[in-house]
């Protein structure tokens, strides 16, 4: 990977909300999460070379704000993120991003983007990508349990990647399932809205909990899940938060992204800190097996990773050249002398 | 400080350099300067309030980059900054910076601003903050060693706060010297152009050393210092890059903004980890005393730190309404129901 300065370096592009919806539309969402997942798995195959930084959390009784840093040695990236579950109750999202992506020869940053959409795109992107390498063969039935912000974007990526096209769809809330199945009409899906999560998973072959408030701790019980079931956990995500019984975990094979992380946000924070686990990475490399026999139980304790993000903002700024997707920002000051950054500011009197 | 989240929450605004060059001479540059380093004292002395999350940095064989965060349980901010002393080599800011400003309570960002040109002054106002407390009763003639892009701040920081308006200017590359001393004609300074070091700290009663390249090590030695100066070490500020003999730091009474940071980037890094030091924020809040006497010398040992950049933003927010010198970023998702994401993306297509 080149880099390769644009000439008026203090310039950033700047992808808004509304032209990141613009250019995912003009990709195709399917077509997007497929690239997408493309490029979340050529990083996962060079994971040795990533800067993997621990993510720096600053929490307030209402929520967490994050910043993800990782570096492949020459583009640094990092996500600002907030979790903040009550929001909802507010109108407000629970969680918002934004990403920018800096040339590590001279610090200077290449591109600045919301993260909102973006996030539950490469979750979800990831998620299916995950499944790729775990799920039983041939699985074309997929159990949504939360049925919130990210449900359809975990449908359309399983869609895309793995062709499930039978979803049972489950929320505490029916209004989110309706909202959820009323999303999800006419691409493609033979949609069943189920009344409970023990309805959801019948005959499901995939499991996806993706739900979000603290106070729902077990959304699946160990006699709910058959062998040879894939389940995708992409709730919980943070210490005291998780979404499975222990028992699930204790007979699953558990695949993570970062087990130094996981360890603490993930599911398997409910486990001895020494419990294997394997690294995603290391299957997606093809140095580990993924699922091994129709029988086996697997997991992915998805809790989101900074290269994911680094993976995502890498191939929003290799789709936007040639595109309208995207604002100039005026973010870098750039004086004629680069000692001369106070003449800048004088003479910036004589423009006003 | 009550936060009020603007009506259209996903709306963020954004500070460009030429808005905040805009800004900054629309209030005057001294005018700011003041102000600001009356927000930077005034989080001090409310120090014990502040997260202080050590900077993230990513180190390269070309630089640093590093995030640096903080919060004071209200208001959270970070900076962006890099340090890349090779960029003027080719035409380039050695420093860049970006900082935002988010609400604590729901995570949402409330302001953008490039701080390339902000840090300059929130470093000069720091520094000229310090010697309030710091330098000698009625010093008004001040040695700068290093004429580079952040000198000519730092003298309009010090006259602003200290009214210093003898000026005795070296730096190793003549043309600097030229450069600082044409910017500062008609602000009233009384300006000596010297050849050394030695011959600049003649008569000074501050010294403020403002160098960046790693090569040159020692900008000051012990018989360059006289008793009863006020020394601003300002540049250096990275592990293996000091400016000051070790001698002189062990006949000055070290002040410092968060030891943890300064024991490892600081001038202090020549010393044991247990050397004494005063905390900046213990002189202004009066817990400690600064200047005791005229024949102590006291070291400011300047790195920078993530609350004065708080305060910097949080200044610049208190500036922004009522001017037209910030532009409205569509930054955050906002659909209408919170969990309804996917549709409005998809809702985007009536609309792009």
């Amino acid at each position: 990977m080149t880099v390769h300065p644009p000439k008026n370096i203090n310039i950033v592009p700047f992808v808004s909300v509304d032209n990141m919806m613009k250019l995912v539309l003009s990709i195709g969402i399917e077509t997007f999460l497929s690239e997408l997942a493309g490029f979340i798995e050529e990083d996962f195959r060079r994971w040795e070379l990533f800067d993997k930084t621990p993510r720096v959390a600053s929490h307030s009784a209402e929520g967490v704000i994050e910043l993800m840093p990782t570096s492949d040695g020459e583009i640094y990236g990092f996500k600002y993120v907030n979790g903040h579950p009550k929001n909802t109750r507010t109108g407000l999202q629970t969680v918002t991003g934004i990403g920018m992506l800096s040339n590590v020869e001279n610090g200077y940053p290449v591109l600045l983007s919301e993260m909102t959409i973006l996030t539950a795109l490469r979750t979800a992107a990831t998620s299916a990508l995950a499944a790729k390498y775990l799920a039983p063969e041939g699985a074309d039935c997929m159990a949504i349990i939360g049925n919130g912000a990210q449900a359809e974007f975990q449908a359309m990526a399983f869609k895309s990647l793995l062709n499930v096209t039978r979803l049972r769809l489950y929320d505490i809330d029916p209004a989110a399932t309706d909202k959820c199945a009323r999303n999800l009409e006419g691409q493609g899906f033979d949609i069943s809205r189920c009344t409970s999560a023990e309805a959801a998973v019948e005959g499901a072959h995939i499991i996806t909990t993706v739900t979000a408030d603290k106070q729902y701790a077990t959304i699946l019980t160990d006699n709910m899940v058959g062998s040879g079931i894939h389940i995708n956990a992409v709730g919980g995500d943070c210490p005291g938060k998780t979404e499975l019984h222990p028992d699930i975990l204790l007979r699953s094979d558990i695949f993570v992204e970062y087990p130094p992380q996981t360890r603490i946000e993930g599911e398997i924070q409910q486990l001895s800190k020494d419990h294997p686990v394997t690294e995603l990475w290391r299957v997606i490399s093809g140095e580990l097996a993924g699922r091994r026999d129709a029988g086996q139980t697997t997991l992915f304790d998805s809790v989101g990773f900074a290269t994911e993000d680094f993976s995502a903002l890498r191939y929003i700024r290799s789709k936007l050249p040639g595109t309208v997707y995207f604002d100039q920002l005026d973010m870098l000051a750039d004086p004629d002398d680069p000692r001369d950054l106070f003449g800048m500011l004088r003479r910036a009197k004589d423009v006003a």
